[in-house]
């Protein structure tokens, strides 16, 4: 037992992960977190396991003066991946630039330090990193959601927003106070993700 | 603010995220975690995001009894990238199968469900898990250490554990009770890793 436990028991943890969920960045609405919840939030994340020390990950904010500019990447993306595209479609695209006071994209940069580490490794550290920020702004009682799609992978979206060669654009990261709230999707039952090695499969 | 908030503050979990640390499986001991506290470390597990329900990632126990038959496969690994491994390197590879109380790998499955929710984004869903799992041990007072090798991407291992074609093994999680705890390495600075879109870079 160590220091943690005479500040939270276990099951406050748990239920604070049990109680945490997706929510559509349409969902996300004003005030997204103050200056200084943002750099909690951000210390969080560099607590992220990272035993080479390596930090193969960054978050790009994407501030209010250039929604209109992501919004612009998002309907040039899908111009491209489909050039009958009507303008309602493109408006719609550019329209998810808009959602959630905090939006931020997640990068992975798999040459960064030692290339031993293979880029699943260092998307599982995101993963880590992701999810102390999700917990943490859960507590502070913002809600948030993980978004992706197809422009991430985009040549123009890419150079648009200045990644590298090797850099990997993950997910989008919202975050704001929540205005609708859904029923909890059902989480998957232990069975279906834990095995027993030389146990037979049920 | 939500409910989270009269259970937890948000300085208790940045100090519960903070104060954790990876610890090496030669330094995590018995007893490791009881049946009860295993089931919630995996309820934890299955609260990290994955918005299409895929559950695209499983956790394989590897119990007392086959920690034998898992430092074979290290060995036999081992000679296969390396046909001069001395005895005593072998030995050592077998070894490592030895330590932790807790010891199970994390696989992602890179075929099930939605195939166009891509590799890196099922093993950020892992890494989420992960993470949840990492914080509610420690809570719970254990020590835990990710770790990974090249044996996790040969032929021999992957069908020894019975990986399927699609499924890539990332890491080991260990866990157990802490026998030694060495200095806290030091956090990446925010900076170098958040970025402002827009914004000149310092």
């Amino acid at each position: 037992m160590n220091d943690v436990n005479k500040l939270i028991l276990p099951t406050g943890v748990s239920h604070l992960i049990a109680s945490r969920q997706t929510i559509l960045p349409k969902r996300l609405v004003a005030p997204g977190p103050a200056e200084q919840e943002l750099e909690q939030l951000f210390r969080a994340a560099a607590c992220a396991p990272d035993h080479d020390l390596i930090n193969p990950w960054r978050f790009l904010v994407i501030p209010a003066q250039k929604r209109a500019d992501l919004g612009e990447l998002f309907a040039l993306a899908l111009r491209e991946r489909d050039p009958s595209a009507t303008t309602e479609q493109l408006e719609q695209a550019r329209e998810k630039a808009m959602r959630a006071p905090l939006l931020m994209l997640l990068i992975v940069d798999e040459t960064k330090g030692d290339t031993q580490i293979d880029l699943n490794e260092r998307v599982l550290s995101a993963g880590c990193s992701v999810q102390n920020i999700l917990l943490l702004a859960h507590t502070m009682g913002y809600g948030t959601g993980l978004t992706s799609g197809k422009a991430l992978k985009s040549e123009s979206f890419r150079s648009g927003l200045g990644l590298h060669a090797g850099e990997h654009a993950i997910c989008f990261l919202s975050m704001g106070t929540v205005s609708e709230r859904k029923p909890f999707k059902t989480r998957p039952d232990i069975d279906s993700f834990v095995n027993i090695w030389g146990a037979e499969h049920g």
